[in-house]
């Protein structure tokens, strides 16, 4: 089934303890549609700028990904220089220029009104409720950030009670909640009208949390990790992907849909921005599905 | 089969978010026995002093656990004093009185040379090869600390290339190792010649790794959680219990072991000391275990 993802494209400049890489992909958008384009057909609405390079168009055409609603203006793409500390704890933002992203407003082409899923990437919650205006899915995900909780909160609550999963990390349990215990805190969010919520701990796998399903995908294990930006949209793009592809969202295909989005995110982090993500071929999906499989399954 | 445990008695005075407890049962002797003797018969060897409340030794007794290799001293029981950071990532010791600990040299009861299964808790790595020279187990695991790890490598070392199963948490892996990176820190330990690693993540879970199983459990997921003293040992308990009970190591025994020992830890964190642990029955052993299979179960 058709998947609509509304996000971020942007030019990145991230620092880790192996090196810097200069204007290269980045935005919750290209991660997740490049993840999601292994599983099924994306529709993507975003906006870059004039310097938005011709290779990462082609890159996204390459993966059959729909451009129909990637708007191109005037002026520069979305940038983003940030610096990850030497553990990966924490990051530091060195400089945000919206350029071109700072006055979207996404518009859905008529061909994408019948989406069937969607992922609201973590962009403005206003603009999250515009984009529902728009269509009627079946399932809609949405994801978001610190900067929404402490300014935008009633819009985003709005946004939480209207969708069917949260993505979250605990942090933002904890802000949007008010709890300590991540446990007593993801009830709090689901009571706000979700039917799911995942929460992603990283390095400390993901879990998801629903009336009818409890499920805890651990990382997958990996001895190389050079880059952790986009690994949560990646995730939310192996996650939305596989549900698209089977077309629905009973508790068994939520399940290894958990699987299929830690496995993308594994990918990601191997390597900057996306160059290990889009070189993942299927057989090296199914070798670290075998792999979950041999780490969990009794 | 039989299962013995070497390690330290103590009273402890904990102080976390949720209170302050004095003169309580601690030590990581007690955590592992009484977690284990919930699956097995279960041979202690530790020292206690003229304070050691007659209440503990009925507690230990009254769960079947041999008391022969327990030594009576005169002087006062091993002393920790702690207390947790607010959010339990740390915690600080205020006071540590060795007191009888100090000079305790483990003899194994004549009755108990025949063990089959041994955990060696975390005692000086000296302690520990004394133990191995006095029986010849089956199977046994070993836990150390940071302390042994500054102090006692080579004797460290040493055990480690002497039992079967080493258990350490991340910084552990980092310290012995040499290695950033754990998946690679485990690998390294695992050249040092045990056939499996445990490494224990606290709230995010506990992985085996060896060369015929890797697997990962989850930390069942609390609404409650109170004091992580003992959790280690608690695991070990559950494991060793575990494996014992049913008399071999192979990768399916070693992998519901896993679980097992995660269920044990999930009541101790739940209450200071052992209060929550010693009230858990079988049948709440068994809806955990039903739990961390809906968690983990495709």
């Amino acid at each position: 089934m058709s998947l609509l993802v509304v996000g971020s494209i942007a030019l990145d400049d991230v620092t880790t303890r192996h090196g810097r890489k200069s204007g290269v992909l980045g935005g919750s958008c290209s991660y997740f549609s490049l993840a999601a384009s292994n599983f099924t057909d994306v529709r993507m609405v975003g906006v870059v700028g004039e310097d938005f390079p011709e290779e990462y168009v082609r890159l996204f055409e390459d993966r059959g990904i729909d451009l129909t609603g990637l708007e191109r203006r005037s002026g520069k793409t979305f940038f983003w220089r940030g610096e990850y500390t030497e553990d990966f704890s924490s990051r530091t933002s060195l400089q945000t220029d919206l350029n071109v992203f700072a006055e979207f407003d996404p518009q859905l082409p008529e061909s994408y009104t019948n989406s069937d899923f969607v992922f609201l990437a973590n962009i403005h919650p206003q603009l999250q409720l515009r984009v529902l205006e728009q269509c009627s899915p079946k399932f809609v995900a949405a994801d978001t950030m610190k900067l929404w909780i402490d300014t935008e909160l009633d819009a985003l609550k709005e946004v939480i009670s209207r969708v069917n999963l949260v993505t979250v990390n605990d942090l933002e349990v904890r802000l949007i909640s008010g709890e300590d215990n991540l446990v007593r805190g993801v009830k709090k969010i689901l009571d706000m009208g979700p039917d799911y919520v995942i929460l992603k701990k990283g390095e400390h796998g993901a879990m998801l949390v629903g009336s009818d399903v409890e499920f805890f995908a651990p990382a997958v294990p990996l001895d190389d990790f050079r880059d952790p930006t986009g690994a949560g949209d990646t995730f939310a793009g192996g996650f939305m992907g596989h549900l698209a592809s089977r077309g629905g969202n009973n508790p068994t295909l939520m399940k290894s849909a958990m699987f299929y989005g830690t496995i993308m995110a594994s990918f990601t982090v191997e390597d900057f921005s996306v160059e290990r993500l889009i070189q993942a071929t299927e057989r090296d999906i199914m070798n670290r599905y075998q792999r979950l499989l041999r780490l969990t399954q009794l």
